[in-house]
């Protein structure tokens, strides 16, 4: 299939947040925004529904094949149907929409494995109410990791905003925790998959990484802390050894600046709020997450739920947006065609 | 004495380092940038060699009373004269000049304790080298609380630039310990010492304080960590009891973009990078590192000796500037008098 007929999958998020106002926003703006074309896989009644409470007149179509998407969506927004038990009221997260919050998921995956589909992007999901349900898994990454086939430790999450790429080594643990998760073999293997997927899918020859100390001022020289020493340096050297173009460790809080920024192409930081609090300082709203190390593009915007915001007229589709426009360029860079 | 007379006293700082060359630089912009009148209380040798070595034109005047650092500003960079001993080479620090580094610090909080000077502005000092001599104080603020007759845990780090003002709670310790730093008490401490000096040296009647989380999204109700639970919302709790405008515990990553930043005046922060990496990153080369809790103000460029810098032409005065004129305008402020 000609990858002009593929369009990107779209999952539907929790539709009680803004997954659903974000996706028709978006698809509104698909002509000034340039987005490539997508298809969503979710509930055509809870979409029409949401676009009545948001006040926005947007034909939405029921297909059954993934190619019909490209070939409508100039004029309706294509959807693969996965119905959604029980109401959906915005802002009311509900576990009953739990199992096709799942199955589209599930679907997304599927389509692009398969080749009817491009890349995954994903609207936003609430752990607590899958939890509830019975999702056996700590979130999004690790259950896309699953249905490609992959362990959880292989795929990387970094979060792209223009030229700014920041990789978390650990992510979603607590602060004492940190310690004992960082070891040398998980930054290798860090390290290894941020720089081939930056060459697969950014088209970087030779990407430069620089990498964070753990510590204040990357312990300065062992007097506020060894990780450095003991851990994060001799991972840049195994990964060095290995070829790639990795430096550090710097200290964290002057590798963010603007000049700073231009010496490198990924930064590598240790842990949640060491990449999270720059990228969000500089890049608020039009932040992408992409998962890196899954046999498929997978990108998401950089935001949650926002419960309170679903049905309100105020989320912003920018993250979605450039999220969309993100997968589409990976997409075409591994593919070598736009 | 009247305010108009008293001059602020700036430090030596490391001889070695680049305290000399900016210290002449900011002199020479001294009425482009309108930089209040200062004394410099160190060697006038190192400081003529060093003029001679960048090249730069000044004259440099040897004074006995702060008062005449005032009326001989427009003419010369006034000195209080303490002799170095043995020679200084920019970028060779050397234990020999520690004496003369101490004393410098002294004699500038003596003058400012007995009302000759109106503010004390350090510039950078190396620990290595101090430790090397027996200097018996962690760093800079710790000596300072001493000469001050207060406690270092009285001693509170702001960092400003601009609008911004970012307050760590625990500083140069390694991450590991940070747990067991962070105690409620430590917290209220640092949240009241900075209420109370934002309205003493920024006239904000009622400052409004946002507090950050220490794990990822600032716990997520206790599934990433419990310290906001167990330590941080009590300690919270406690300052608003107080009367404090104190709110959170926010996740850090989302404090500080620009239109987060318009909801506070200052943000507490749980440990050094969680503060110093939205601050750099925002403000680089303009931020200026000062000290509350103390009997006077005290303010410091935000950046380190930089010893390969000295004596290069390539250090830049702008943050010691900034430092300047932030400790005037904070004098100015308490004095109620411009």
């Amino acid at each position: 299939m000609d990858s002009v007929e593929r369009p990107l999958a779209l999952t539907l998020g929790d539709p009680a947040g803004i997954g659903p106002d974000i996706a028709l926003l978006a698809f509104q703006a698909r002509v000034a925004e340039r987005i490539p074309p997508f298809v969503l896989l979710g509930d055509p009644e809870v979409l029409a529904a949401r676009a009545r409470t948001l006040g926005v007149a947007i034909a939405i179509e029921a297909i059954r094949q993934p190619a019909a998407a490209t070939r409508r969506f100039a004029e309706a927004l294509p959807v693969l149907p996965i119905a959604v038990s029980g109401g959906v009221v915005p802002g009311r997260p509900d576990p009953a929409a739990a199992a096709a919050i799942q199955q589209s998921i599930e679907h997304a995956v599927a389509l692009v494995r398969e080749g009817a589909a491009s890349a995954v992007v994903t609207n936003p999901i609430s752990k607590a109410v899958l939890y509830r349900a019975g999702f056996p898994f700590p979130g999004h990454t690790e259950f896309l990791a699953k249905l490609a086939g992959r362990e959880a430790s292989d795929a990387v999450m970094m979060l792209v905003a223009g030229d700014l790429k920041v990789v978390p080594v650990t992510i979603h643990i607590p602060l004492k925790d940190v310690m004992s998760a960082l070891t040398q073999s998980l930054i290798v293997k860090t390290l290894v998959t941020t720089a081939r997927d930056l060459t697969r899918y950014f088209g970087m020859t030779r990407p430069r990484i620089a990498v964070t100390g753990l510590n204040p001022h990357a312990g300065e020289d062992g007097t506020l802390g060894r990780e450095e020493i003991d851990i994060i340096a001799p991972a840049i050297a195994a990964a060095r050894a290995q070829g790639l173009d990795v430096t550090g460790p710097y200290p964290a809080d002057a590798l963010f600046h603007a000049e700073a920024r231009k010496t490198y192409d990924a930064a590598v930081a240790m842990y949640h709020d060491q990449a999270l609090i720059p990228f969000k300082t500089l890049a608020f709203e039009t932040g992408v997450n992409t998962t890196l190390g899954l046999p498929f593009v997978r990108t998401s915007p950089d935001h949650g739920t926002a419960f309170a915001l679903a049905g309100t007229g105020r989320a912003s589709p920018r993250s979605l947006i450039e999220a969309l426009r993100l997968a589409d360029a990976m997409r075409a860079c591994a593919e070598g065609k736009p």
